[in-house]
């Protein structure tokens, strides 16, 4: 049996100004830095302790593994960073206020665009404010996508987390995955296998360590996992399914 | 050609105590910290920008590197640790006041402990205070040494540097190593081919990054390299040598 921790980043500064943010590499507000430190504090009281951890190339990730395993006693073990973790890439989106961008489209377009599980964005324009294409870091997969919907995040982190991931959790090993929204969404469809309607419901909260238990066959033991602080997960989960009523 | 960058940690709460550390994992102090995000400011405004990094297991080296990197954008690099690139143990040493322990057992052992090639302190005694025999990372190799000389860490590290960095080199990456005072000069005295009695007047200043331009031989295109804020860097190294001098 193997033990594998979701953590979603804390809230960063374009949550807190409800941005679109997709791949733009924004960093954590000091709420989201206590909110990742305050993971790791759970992670340390119930004994949970990851032996490897696996981040996105994005800031505001990498930032909230490293204060949450370093409250944890476990700033040491080997990290692998990978682009399939990223956050959904959401194309023209990005940089867009999520409330106007619901005024301006109207409530079914936004929701499509947000949580419909294959209809993406409209690309971003390359070179634009807020457009990758040109980020050494993406060099090597021609700068990355225009736009993304769950479907493709689905595509690129399921192979990813079977061929690269999978090995440690047979090995025995307790797995940290630090990451986003939509990527921990797309892996949790998978882990519990839902369906592409079914997903479209699940909100995962923030900088809340969600552990998943697998059997023998790596399934979950517990469908959906079962988060640290169930209370705060709860409360968290509701938070992230208002966004776009902020006004 | 490739470039290899030196960082020793910012100053930790120990080395703000003038305590000896070794493998004792004690944090960075607000200084430190302040140090470390400096250095990322160097390394960004000059240019310097590592593919990978190398760290060793211990905190303040780990968490100098992380914010160095994120100030210096490349927060994303491939990341590498091992114990082997840990400060020499200091033995029994460890846990001791640096001033108390030259007036204890005089100017000459004392010198000799902190600064000759190959005089190791007495070993530590295991299961006591500042011992790391049963912290969980050190597992694989037994729990460590129990105390070691500088001939020691370049026993240790050389190799590592050899086998495992050296081939990142090769292939033209610019690699940054995250260290500490003893670990580094173990890998100075190597790539400058210092003598054994050369390398105990070598002084390594922390948070300031040592860049090395490597020939096509992997051999320093200036012996000593050349340190990104020199000013700082000689005024840093002057107060590594008074350690001990403090009371």
């Amino acid at each position: 049996m193997a033990t594998l921790v979701l953590l979603r980043h804390g809230e960063s500064e374009w949550n807190a100004l409800n941005l679109f943010t997709g791949w733009v590499d924004v960093d954590l507000t000091d709420k989201g830095r206590a909110e990742a430190a305050r993971g790791g504090v759970l992670l340390k009281e119930q004994g949970v302790l990851p032996d490897v951890l696996y981040t996105s190339l994005l800031r505001r990730a990498i930032n909230t593994a490293n204060l949450a395993l370093d409250k944890a006693d476990r700033h040491w073990i080997p990290v692998h960073r990978d682009w399939r973790l990223n956050e959904r890439h959401y194309g023209a989106l990005q940089g867009l206020d999520k409330a106007a961008t619901k005024e301006k489209y109207g409530e079914e377009q936004f929701m499509a665009w947000r949580r419909s599980y294959d209809t993406p964005p409209p690309p971003i324009e390359k070179g634009s404010e807020f457009s990758q294409d040109t980020d050494p870091r993406y060099a090597d997969i021609g700068g990355g996508p225009l736009t993304e919907c769950l479907a493709d995040v689905v595509a690129r982190f399921v192979p990813y987390f079977e061929q690269t991931i999978v090995p440690d959790l047979a090995a025995g090993k307790t797995v940290m995955i630090a990451a986003h929204g939509n990527s921990l969404r797309a892996l949790v469809k998978y882990l519990d296998g839902m369906s592409d309607e079914d997903v479209v419901g699940l909100n995962i909260p923030t900088g809340i360590p969600l552990q998943y238990d697998l059997d023998a066959d790596l399934k979950p033991t517990v469908p959906g996992g079962v988060y640290l602080d169930p209370d705060a997960a709860a409360t968290g989960a509701a938070a992230v399914a208002a966004q776009g009523t902020k006004h």
